[in-house]
C-alpha cells in the first residue's frame, strides 16, 4: 500500500541497515520487535551510547564514511576503556530525507568498522528530523575483570597509548583557527575522522591497570574523572605528553601540548598501573601493538592536576569544554 | 573551570539522571565508561531501541512529564512483545538548551514508569541540539522462550489486547481533523499520552503465544509483519475488534474502526495462538488483569488480511503510515 519511491523507513533499514552476515551469539538481529543475543558464560555485560548532532559533534560537510566511521568508533572506544570486546550495537539514525549515495556512504564507514571488531548491527531506529546519530554497544567482560575509573591509587604511573593533539588540530584547522599545510591537515584530519579505539589495548589491561576512560574530552578532563571516582590527585610531566611531528611542527610545543591536553576526540586510552605490576604492563599491552607512555604520578587529593615542564610549574590556557556551558560563558 | 551557572552536561546527568536506587543485578549505573550489569543464567537478552523527534514523533507543546512517560513506554511494549522482562535502559536525550521545569517534569514521567516495572537507568548521553529522544532497553528471557514475529502458523487465532484507536482518536483531535468534547479528548489523550506497556501480559504469553507484535504503527500494518514473516494471510472478523466508548461514539463504528486498524501508536498487544494452546490462554493471562479479544485467523499467505464485517467483506480507507514516504505522496 505504501508508494514504492522514494524508499521508506522499512525499505531503508532492509536495504542499508540489515547485515547478511550476523555472530554466532545473534539470535534475532533487525527485524522483529526486539533483537535477541546470547550473553557469555560467566561474564559481564557493558553498556554504552553516544549520540552525535550535526552542528554540535560534526560540521555538516563531514564525509558520510567518516561520520559512520567516527559513530561507531567513540562508542567501541568506551568498550575499550572498560577493558570489554565490543559484540552487538544498535543504531538510532535520525535523517532529514533519503539521500541513498549519503547511506551508502554512512553505512560503508559503519559496517568497514564493525567487521574489523567482529561486532554486529543487531537492530535499532531510523527516523526522519535534523540529522544526529546514537548508538548504543553491548560488550562482553569476563566477570570482575573491567575497569572501571574508580580503581587508582595514589602512587600509580599514569600512561596514555598513542599521540594526543591532533584531532584538535584539525578542527581548529576547520574551524579556521589556525591554518596547515596540505599534508598536515591530511595526518590530522586522519586522526579526526577514523579516531581507532584501543580495543586489543583494553583486553591486555584488565590485569594490570587500576583504572582507564578513553580521551573524548581531552587528557586534563578525562584524568579529572579518574582522580575524583578514586580520590587522587596527579602530577603530569608535559615533556613526556606524547605528541606527533605533525603537531609540534605545525604549532610548536607549547600550543601543541594545549590540543595535546584539552583538544580532545583523540580516543586513545588513559589508564593507571600500580607500580607492582609495572613490569607486567608491556607483556599486557605487547600483542595489541599500542605504544604507550608514562605521564606521571598519582598522589591522594580530590581531583587535583599539577602541570611541570621539566620540573617547573606550567600554567595552561584553555582548559575543558562543554556543549552546554559554553556558549553562556 | 567550568562556569557554574547555567548547568553543564555533566551537572544535568548528576542532577537528574543518576538514580540513586538501582538493580542489583547493575555493578556500574551511569558515571563511567559504560555501565555494566549481570546478565541472568540460562537466559537471553532482548534489546530495542525506539527514537522519539519534535515535530515528527510528537508535538512541541506536548507536556514534558507525559513524553518522559512515552519515550520509555514504547520501548518497554518492544519487552512485552518478546515476552522479555525489562531491567536495563539507556536515555540519550538531545536538547535544545537547558530548562530546569521541563527536565523535572520528563524525568518524573519517565522515572515513574522505569520504577513500576523495576527498569534502571543504566547510562546514556546528554548533548545540545534539536529536541530528540532515543531510548534502548534490555530485557532478559528465560532461554527459549522469547516471542517471535516469525512463529505463527496457518490456522492460529488472532487476538489483541485491550482496546484499539483511542491514541489515533487523540492524535486526530491534536491535528484538527475532528473536534472532541472534552470528556472524550481528555479519556482518549490518556491513551495517547501515557500508553501502558503490556509487560505482564508478555510473560504470560511466552507459552502459549505462537508470535507477537506490539501495535505501534497501526493493528493493519503490524500484524503484516507476523504474517510475512510467518507465510501467512489473515481474516479478521472486525465486528470483534474491540473498541472503547469513547471512540465508537466520537466518530461512530465505521471510523472508529479506521482508527483501530490504522490509528497506531496504541501499544497492546497482537498475537496468534495455535488452536491446542486456547485453553491455557485464559489461565496464561489471568494474573496480568490484561483484557483480550480474539478477532481473526491465520491461513496460508504471504501477508495478506481479508476484512470481514459481519462475514461480509470490508473496504478501509487510508491503510498505513510512514514518515519517510508520506511527505512525498
Amino acid at each position: 500500500m505504501r508508494s514504492s519511491s522514494p524508499l521508506g523507513e522499512f525499505d531503508i533499514i532492509e536495504k542499508y541497515f540489515q547485515q547478511s552476515k550476523l555472530r554466532q551469539d545473534v539470535l534475532l538481529g533487525v527485524g522483529d520487535d526486539a533483537a535477541l543475543v546470547i550473553p557469555a558464560e560467566n561474564s559481564q555485560i557493558a553498556i554504552s551510547t553516544d549520540t552525535l548532532v550535526e552542528g554540535v559533534h560534526f560540521f555538516s560537510d563531514i564525509p558520510p564514511h567518516a561520520l559512520g566511521h567516527k559513530a561507531l568508533a567513540v562508542n567501541l572506544s568506551d568498550m575499550a576503556a572498560m577493558g570489554a570486546e565490543p559484540r552487538w550495537v544498535t543504531l538510532a539514525i535520525t535523517l532529514p530525507g533519503v539521500d541513498e549515495t549519503w547511506l551508502e556512504q554512512f553505512c560503508s564507514g559503519f559496517f568497514d568498522l564493525a567487521e574489523y571488531f567482529n561486532v554486529s548491527l543487531i537492530g535499532g531506529d531510523t527516523t526522519k528530523g535534523p540529522l544526529s546519530i546514537t548508538v548504543t554497544v553491548h560488550g562482553i567482560v569476563p566477570a570482575g575483570k573491567a575497569l572501571y575509573r574508580s580503581g587508582a591509587k595514589p602512587g600509580d604511573r599514569v600512561y596514555v597509548t598513542g599521540s594526543l593533539g591532533d584531532s584538535g588540530l584539525a578542527l581548529a584547522h576547520l574551524q579556521q583557527q589556525l591554518s596547515l599545510t596540505p599534508q598536515q591537515l591530511e595526518l590530522s584530519l586522519k586522526r579526526h575522522y577514523y579516531p581507532l579505539p584501543r580495543v586489543l589495548a583494553g583486553y591486555g589491561l584488565r590485569d594490570v591497570a587500576s583504572a582507564a576512560i578513553d580521551i573524548s574530552d581531552g587528557l586534563y578532563n578525562d584524568l579529572q574523572h579518574i582522580l575524583r571516582q578514586s580520590h587522587c590527585s596527579a602530577t603530569l610531566n608535559l615533556e613526556h605528553i606524547p605528541m606527533s611531528e605533525t603537531l609540534s611542527e605545525a604549532v610548536g610545543v607549547d600550543r601543541g601540548l594545549q590540543f595535546a591536553l584539552t583538544g580532545g576526540e583523540d580516543y586513545e586510552l588513559c589508564f593507571t598501573v600500580p607500580e607492582s605490576n609495572k613490569g607486567s604492563l608491556e607483556t599486557a599491552l605487547a600483542y595489541s601493538g599500542v605504544p604507550y607512555t608514562v605521564i606521571g604520578q598519582l598522589a591522594p587529593g580530590t581531583g587535583e592536576i599539577r602541570l611541570h615542564y621539566q620540573e617547573q610549574p606550567y600554567h595552561l590556557e584553555g582548559l575543558g569544554w562543554d556543549h552546554f556551558s559554553h556558549e553562556n560563558k
